[in-house]
């Protein structure tokens, strides 16, 4: 029987994670729900978190820390987001009305251009939590990537990207859905498609329905047309990414193979990164949370 | 009751339109149906088409001559493209088979880069037909967009773009359908926005997601979300479209706001563009083919 000293949460749109904590920060135990915030309404939250850990609190009260989409308008309750520049982790967090103890990480907020990040900014507590004194550019690939500007402690600008819900909604509702199916990958079309608009970032609305045409006139195949819608994009985003990254130290948080074509794209490029585990910086995120919690 | 001396099919991926005609080029009757190529199986196109008007029929056969995506490979019958440079109408159409008298006008294809058009190629002769002798750019906005070269009688080349595709996904399928709904449209956001690309198009990627994160963080109302959504992608295409359209004389053709749009974005360029209807040069198109047809 798990009988942790806190409870970290990452609670996205799509999934919830929980993790059983000791005080030392050694995780007891994981468990894992469907349950994300864009399926619950704000009087489903806790009933979701009692069902999947209820039994973590069988000896009392246990403090829990949240970060991700469960702050959002939509969500439990709306964490205020922080405005750049400032410290990733905010010193105060959200709590939570109600009978449980759960307290949420704010996200972060840029006026101009307008931006917003929620849950990365935990994960870029993390990343600094286990690399002190790092400063650089990070990249967090995913639906809205973002790429935030570390100096000193602090995130100083950040912008988002919609590469991967671009992705997701041109290979499912437009006709590039007929060429791109299945799981086959050329890593030569990626690698010339993220040059191609790197190089020419306007050509992408062309080039995009060019996946189409080269399949109807030349058969190239699901693995290419694949592998070249996202070079395409992910070229497009490290295109208007490049005052970001270039010269500078970067890392790139993320797991598995996403966040490797974004390594190899900027190897490409000359520019050569550090890949993080995305669920290793949350958890030092939400661990710094907690412990500065406990000691402020 | 009519009794036509030929039909004209208009019979794209979601619609299919057809015309009673005269043997003098004039239109004795409209009708139409929702059985688009798209919801049929091949052998369903001589029902729907005998539903739809079976009775223009009763006198014996009719010539009938059909643009579109009827003549796609998933069509009715495929009509094998002609390549470019070469005129919008193709010198021999491809005969269905089967009890009816159908003749499919076929579309065009380009090798490099791959590209490929179905239906705006009649457009394109259909508005040569009323213009002789033009020469210039012709824009088809769409959600396919082409952009053709138009030469001595000729498609010489031609450039399609997803615009029309990536406003319904990006609206429908992504973080953006929370800030674009309604049909409210502030113009000043539109220009701006259009501007925006056209002058750095490597920045689309990022604002698009800005749309979202200004609207939570200065709640501008979805009049603006809309409004920038289309003029980024518009902007975005003109943009890539640039080498087809600077210096040239330009025609637009569409019907309604879309196009009225597209003519907006190039005269706040210098570009002044006629403005061509998609439905009035479409059956210039299939009359030309008709003419042609029974004089070859």
């Amino acid at each position: 029987m798990t009988t942790p000293d806190w409870i970290a949460l990452d609670w996205g749109t799509t999934h919830l994670r929980g993790w059983a904590m000791s005080g030392s920060g050694a995780v007891l135990e994981e468990r894992g729900s469907a349950k994300g915030m864009g399926t619950l309404s704000p009087d489903q939250f806790e009933p979701a978190l009692r069902e999947m850990c209820g039994d973590w609190l069988d000896h009392g009260p246990v403090p829990m820390i949240a970060c991700g989409m469960v702050g959002a308008r939509q969500g439990w309750v709306e964490a205020t987001y922080s405005a750049v520049p400032c410290a990733p982790l905010a010193s105060q967090l959200t709590q939570v009305p109600g009978g449980l103890d759960v307290s949420i990480i704010p996200g972060l907020s840029q006026a101009e251009p307008a931006d917003v990040m929620r849950g990365e900014e935990t994960q870029i507590a993390g990343f600094l939590a286990l690399n002190p004194n790092w400063s650089g550019v990070l990249c967090l690939p995913g639906s809205h990537s973002k790429w935030a500007h570390v100096s000193a402690g602090e995130v100083v600008s950040f912008r988002s990207f919609m590469t991967g819900e671009l992705f997701a909604a041109l290979s499912a509702h437009t006709v590039l859905r007929h060429s791109v199916q299945g799981t086959d990958w050329k890593e030569e079309a990626f690698a010339a498609a993220v040059n191609e608009t790197l190089s020419r970032p306007e050509r992408l609305a062309s080039s995009l329905f060019s996946i189409r045409a080269a399949d109807l006139l030349h058969g190239h195949g699901s693995g290419v047309a694949r592998a070249r819608l996202s070079g395409l994009l992910i070229g497009a985003e490290l295109a208007a990414a490049k005052p970001y990254w270039l010269g500078q130290q970067i890392g790139v948080i993320g797991a598995g193979d996403l966040a490797e074509l974004y390594v190899r794209a900027l190897a490409a490029q000359a520019a050569p990164a550090t890949q993080a585990d995305a669920t290793a910086v949350t958890l030092a995120g939400l661990t710094a949370a907690w412990k500065q919690g406990i000691t402020s």
